[in-house]
């Protein structure tokens, strides 16, 4: 007999009744509430779960050996069917408060676990929306003449999500010739188990994904074996839409002009995505064809190009997008050209300025389940934000302005060969510099005019309004044409023969980048009722580079200090693969999407007085 | 009180407790095991049930005026949501055996109905699978951006299957365009709740749907009104492959030579159907861009011709479709010029030779709630028939050969213009001709050539063998060059200054004919345990002009007479219509198809014999 139950008394683990997990024979206490799948972590017992506890995929599956074990949940019993009735349950459903023995079969263990982001985010277990199947179809018979496609859907019965799928039209006209070929004797992919998505002759063919983060500089794609989980190949290029505009503002303005022009920016970005697939594909050695799914994300307004969407209301206010919803469309509807009934998918936008990459990065975080208030940044001309903290969700976009690539800098330049992404000053104010290619510097990039803001600061070269300090004993701080500036290299050292120089001005472009950013993440603080960022993740390429000393000394946002800031590279690609290699996590990316407030700036009353204190700079000696 | 209940014990009417059907006041004995759909029948109560009593589309509520209701069965709750706490049912899934008072809502009276077949079948009540719904969506704004696809749906709630809809890409990219024109003001259309197909600025714009029979020989579409049930307008053309072959067999010859031929016969069918689309607006004055849904039926090869499938499996045995499935696309893939973002459907086929257009006349006919044994018959070279009885069918397909087309036929003609179709013969064997047109004969249509062997039996010039009678005082009754022959009119009086005559192997291949026709349908017969057939409605052009008395006289099928033989006209097309005009019907066409159980002939032993005994033709005076 198990113990009598808690009757909500207080009680410690030592009083609660156990849970076995058997053929492991792991013991561990049944704490209140506590879900068997929630027990089994405890225990160290791996217990499959692709869908992330919500009782949906029906791998977390385990036998309840109690005399009488509880019902199902209603719910459950769908996913259940016939394995109910024998005792099982989904672990993630299911709670014990009396303990017992539980079995966890075979088919229960997790499959393949891939890790996609660099020092944050949970790994992603295999159990990709498009499955390869190596089939052999039968042929019909005079007194059993079914036809072709109900032949095959019978083969692929135990793998289909209902008692049927669809065959596209595509598939239907391949169908006769690739089950003549080989007797029978098909591969055939299937889409979350409910499309068809070709029939090919012959087995053992590779079945493979991309995922795409379309960027407005630049674009990845990542190639991945959905069998194995295996990323085969990353391939990037510059978007060749910057022919038509640096930024998204004068794409979208490009695009306004006519019609044409966004036919045009369409073409460009799918061209671009075409060769990257060929190009990732001829790395690795195998077939375009053989790229049966695709996730693509980007910002709402490389969303809105790549799908040909009419761009101009993300330009004016309310800045509302065309469309916010996920998308599942065949790859060929927009020009790919992978396999013919290629499937894509892109994750929910969120707002004009909140693209389906902000939510991809938030989903490879793992933002839904962070407890202590956590930001997730990712820097451009634009600063997309989103702030966790105990399963609340919130995020805004600042304009931030082009400092943080570079731009209105008097020396500044993209994050090239000859930039200068790191400033190192001594105590006499002689610097240091770090320079891509290790070449003589040529500019400043955005990591670069950080960091020569946070250490000239941290010398105390600067003051908290941003002013250089009258009076110091350095021959490189000297008037400018347009006021002071700090001669970063003499000309005798630069690429370019002339002095490289930090003016006030360039000190001014930073406050006011890092003044929006501050501005935001202190309005989305003062939403959730909280007064400091505890851990922050700098996503994207700026993030990459950013020394997170240099952010936290010019006081990025409210709390930055070097220990919190971790660099999480391309975490909007880890999110594009975690949904390529996931199915659940589309599912997922819904959810996070659609629980994930949104702040517009502009229409808060406070953010002009908060935008003000956010200008001021952190002193490193507390004076200024 | 309600009465007590009925305890199994036996029971007249009279003493069955009553149900009150409210407002009307109508009351009716309570039978046991009726639900309240069938004896609001019994009461002559109009209640709305487009799905056809099987408990889907939530149509038919009443509210129980009980103080202690029976609860709802699991699958209704769910069909009526919050209503069902209110005490609301499905009349088509209760029962009440205590009788008691019912009160039916103003919103469960049945809306228009449509009789579409000739003398058969039930109308169909107005449901389409797409609606158009007049909307003003309004702007977002700075406190909510929210996107403009969302927008929509939210004004669409109320109409939506589940809490949102799917927008093709199509609709998205003509959205900002449609809301910024009238102000928010548009017509969307919507297909089964789940799919918005267009968004145009403006409302009340027309809300069209065609339906096409793709027939071997002729082509007939039908324009409809979704909004009213109204037919607009009817076209037909014959059917452009025509020129490749006039049979399907010489057509799927055709297509298999080469698939650029495949190519070739689906081009011309889709042109075929846009043309007749074009014209049937152009007679009906309102734009193509308008029509939204499209059905389309035809026999196996048409369906695989049309949509570019291979049918080379149609003509080799086991004659396996590619695909029997109902197919559900967007109109636009298969070339068809309609609304941008159409939706086309196609009801399932069943077999090789029984496509949906058999599938669909079974539907206009009502085949699955059939009682006493119905033949439903579609005569060309190949018959097409559907046996039914008491809610079981069976089908099958016999190859007649060309003769009840008019082919293989020594003065046979197609059905047009200078056609015998029809023969009376007098007691001194003077025949009087009705001729298609009414001029001078030309040739023999099939129905022409059936009803002068009927004559010519029933005048006892013919015996059982089919041999004409030796020793009859006519002149008309002679040698000829391969046997006797009989002149149903002499040279004076034909358009080809030609005896027209009737041969002995005329008659053979008629007797050819209807032997395929009798052994399938006595084979199905023995199938199903019957002996002979109560009702034959007679579908298709070729019954449509046969005299129910002539294929009574030649035998057509086991208990073939007269009065129980009914020509219904194009009960494909009206099959086609009910499927566009009610959604329902689909689902119901599927059932019908699944339910159907299919007789492959050629793998039935008994068919030779049978085939031997069909030759027989029936004595008039018993003799021969």
């Amino acid at each position: 007999m198990p113990d009598p139950p808690d009757c909500g008394l207080a009680s410690s683990p030592a009083r609660w009744p156990a849970v076995v997990f058997q053929p492991l024979g792991r013991r561990v206490p049944a704490a209140p509430g506590s879900t068997l799948m929630d027990l089994a972590r405890a225990a160290g017992v791996d217990l499959a779960g692709p869908c992330g506890g919500q009782g949906l995929c029906g791998k977390c599956q385990v036998r309840l050996d109690l005399p009488d074990p509880p019902p199902p949940q209603p719910g459950e019993r769908a996913v259940l069917g016939q394995a109910a009735e024998q005792g099982f349950r989904l672990a993630c459903q299911t709670t014990l408060p009396q303990g017992g023995s539980v079995w966890v079969p075979f088919r229960s263990r997790p499959g393949r676990q891939v890790i996609l982001t660099q020092g944050a985010g949970a790994p992603v277990e295999l159990d990709p929306a498009v499955r390869c199947l190596d089939l052999t179809v039968p042929p019909a018979s005079l007194e059993s003449p079914t036809d072709q496609g109900q032949r095959l859907l019978q083969e692929l019965g135990p793998h289909l999500a209902g008692s049927s799928a669809e065959l596209s039209l595509g598939v239907l006209r391949g169908l006769p010739q690739a089950l003549a070929e080989q007797g029978g004797r098909v591969a055939a992919a299937l889409w979350q188990g409910r499309r068809v998505l070709d029939v090919s002759p012959g087995q053992g063919q590779p079945c493979l994904g991309l995922a795409v983060d379309l960027g407005t500089t630049t674009v990845v794609a990542y190639l991945a074996d959905l069998a194995s989980g295996a990323i085969l190949a990353v391939t990037s290029a510059m978007n060749p839409q910057i022919a038509h505009g640096e930024d998204v503002v004068s794409r979208i303005a490009f695009a306004g002009r006519d019609p044409q022009n966004l036919e045009a920016l369409a073409g460009l970005a799918r061209a671009c995505v075409n060769e990257l697939a060929r190009e990732a594909c001829a790395q690795a050695g195998v077939p375009p064809a053989r790229v049966l799914d695709c996730v693509l994300v980007g910002n709402t307004a490389m969303h809105h190009l790549f799908l040909g969407l009419d761009p101009t209301g993300l330009a004016l206010a309310p800045y509302a997008p065309v469309t916010g919803a996920g998308l599942d469309l065949p790859a060929r509807q927009v020009g790919l050209e992978l396999a013919g009934e290629a499937a894509l998918h892109l994750p929910p936008v969120k707002a004009g300025f909140v693209g389906s990459d902000t939510v991809a990065a938030a989903l490879a975080l793992g933002a839904g389940g962070l407890g202590e208030p956590t930001l997730i940044l990712d820097l451009g001309t634009n600063g997309e934000m989103v702030l966790a903290a105990g399963g609340r969700m919130l995020c805004c976009s600042a304009a931030a302005g082009p400092a943080f690539e570079g731009g209105h800098i008097a020396w500044g330049m993209r994050a090239a060969t000859g930039a200068v992404e790191a400033v190192c000053l001594g105590t006499d104010l002689e610097p240091s510099l770090k320079v891509i290619g290790g070449g003589p510097p040529l500019g400043l990039c955005g990591s670069g005019v950080v960091s020569a803001v946070a250490g000239l600061l941290q010398a105390g070269a600067l003051n908290g309004r941003g002013s250089f300090v009258q009076g110091l004993a350095s021959p490189r701080l000297r008037p400018g044409p347009r006021g002071l500036e700090f001669v970063l290299a003499w000309a005798g050292q630069t690429a370019s023969g002339q002095d490289l120089v930090l003016t006030a001005q360039d000190v001014a472009e930073v406050q006011l980048a890092k003044a929006a950013v501050h501005a935001g993440v202190a309005i989305m603080l003062e939403r959730l009722g909280l007064t400091r960022v505890e851990r922050a993740l700098l996503a994207g390429a700026f993030g990459n580079y950013l020394d997170p000393g240099a952010a936290g000394a010019i006081g990025l946002f409210p709390g930055a200090r070097a220990e919190i800031i971790t660099g999480v590279g391309n975490a909007a690609g880890a999110g594009a693969l975690a949904a390529l290699l996931n199915r659940w996590r589309r599912a997922q990316a819904q959810d996070l999407a659609r629980g994930l407030g949104y702040l517009e700036l502009a229409a808060c009353p406070q953010f002009a007085e908060r935008f003000v204190e956010g200008m001021a700079l952190p002193q490193a000696g507390g004076d200024g």
